[in-house]
């Protein structure tokens, strides 16, 4: 790595209360002159959203907007292009700055090495310059701590679910655990919905949207509508009763 | 609930440094008065050590210790009718101090609400006292953040594992998932190596102890022996290079 050179600090965080940042992330962002996030057009974003408290005055924003809805199936070539072509040039911003002798952070909604755009940056930019990586309360701890619905105990195997799958692997995976978590509702919510019934878990779900956010909302999956925004989650809790020693 | 009761804090540690405490966490160790934990005979505790730097001068403790190793299989009559005893005393012990109004804290490794000892009290005690749970950091985060090892992206399955389950089910698990994190490894290390070699996986696997903390250890698990202690993890990441976008 060349002398002189930047560090990128990727941040975690957390599920979106302020508080939920951790003291290392706090003191990170404390003391940041240039902080990068991720964010929809139209949107401020919602790291920068959690992060902003934590922020000094004068930090410098550069915010990185998707070209395209992170919705689509990660299968459609659309999407892959431009996603792709996207994320190469935010991490060449990202390494001009660290070039320059800059240090960055990057902000990273949950936990930056669960899932998320962070890993992208990551993936391109690690070996050539330094990564300092500070892990978060996942949004998933977030929304059962939420829901007051412990997900697991003793020796329960919890598979954590993307709602992009397929129906039939849904199924299979929800058949064959203890408890779930699914990730990615959104518009992927009618398929999960139908995937829980034919595994047999439907009343034992929980959906949770916005969990430790201003506009939280948690009810059975049930009684769920069709619609559900990026920020939902679907909870089948294990802990069984007969484990409560 | 009684007038006058205290509230009990199920306040999550994080995985080891105590820099990765919330800041929300941070700010209610430092204003308590009676901080509970469990620990084995013979150790100040490992929550206790993370959450030291983090408490007031004075404040009482409340040191809960397990009557036997917790790396007993569960399914051993002495060793549920011995935890069993242990965690009903210990709800008495936090339900009377309650009771004359004082407010606990108790102290949970990682997150409180995946797996753990603050779940036998939580369902002891749920409905009947106020209980305010702070999601934390959990092991495992530590775990693959230390290891620079990012565990899901894209539609990666994540499974999570306890090492107590048998061989057979392990094998299953980890050939049917793209990403693995098994956790409560101890003397199970040698069960594990052998599921994961049956599942053909055992080259991806990395084995972290001690996560963040003093001591850490990280190697891939083919490089490790016999012996393991509790605080040791193994992953098997997912992030296949052909979804970096």
């Amino acid at each position: 790595m060349k002398p002189g050179i930047g560090t990128l600090y990727g941040v975690g965080m957390g599920p979106g209360d302020p508080g939920l940042v951790t003291v290392k992330a706090a003191r990170i962002l404390g003391a940041t002159r240039i902080v990068a996030h991720f964010r929809k057009r139209g949107s401020p974003g919602h790291a920068w959203t959690i992060a902003r408290s934590h922020l000094p005055a004068g930090v410098r924003e550069l915010a990185l907007e998707y070209p395209v809805t992170t919705e689509i199936g990660f299968a459609e070539t659309g999407y892959i292009d431009a996603i792709s072509c996207f994320y190469a040039a935010a991490s060449q911003s990202i390494r001009q700055l660290l070039e320059e002798g800059r240090d960055v952070a990057l902000l990273s909604e949950g936990d930056p090495f669960f899932y998320g755009s962070f890993l992208h940056m990551y993936e391109r930019l690690r070996g050539s310059v330094p990564i300092v990586v500070v892990p978060g309360v996942t949004g998933m701890s977030g929304c059962w701590t939420a829901a007051a619905a412990p997900i697991a105990l003793g020796d329960d195997v919890l598979t954590i679910l993307p709602g992009t799958l397929d129906r039939d692997t849904l199924i299979g995976k929800l058949r064959s655990t203890d408890a779930a978590a699914i990730m990615k509702v959104g518009f992927n919510l009618p398929k999960i919905r139908e995937a829980l019934h034919a595994a047999g878990r439907l009343g034992e779900a929980i959906y949770v949207e916005r969990g430790t956010m201003a506009g939280e909302r948690i009810a059975p999956l049930e009684e769920i509508g069709e619609a559900a925004p990026y920020f939902s989650i679907v909870l089948v809790p294990g802990c069984k009763g007969r484990r409560i020693l």
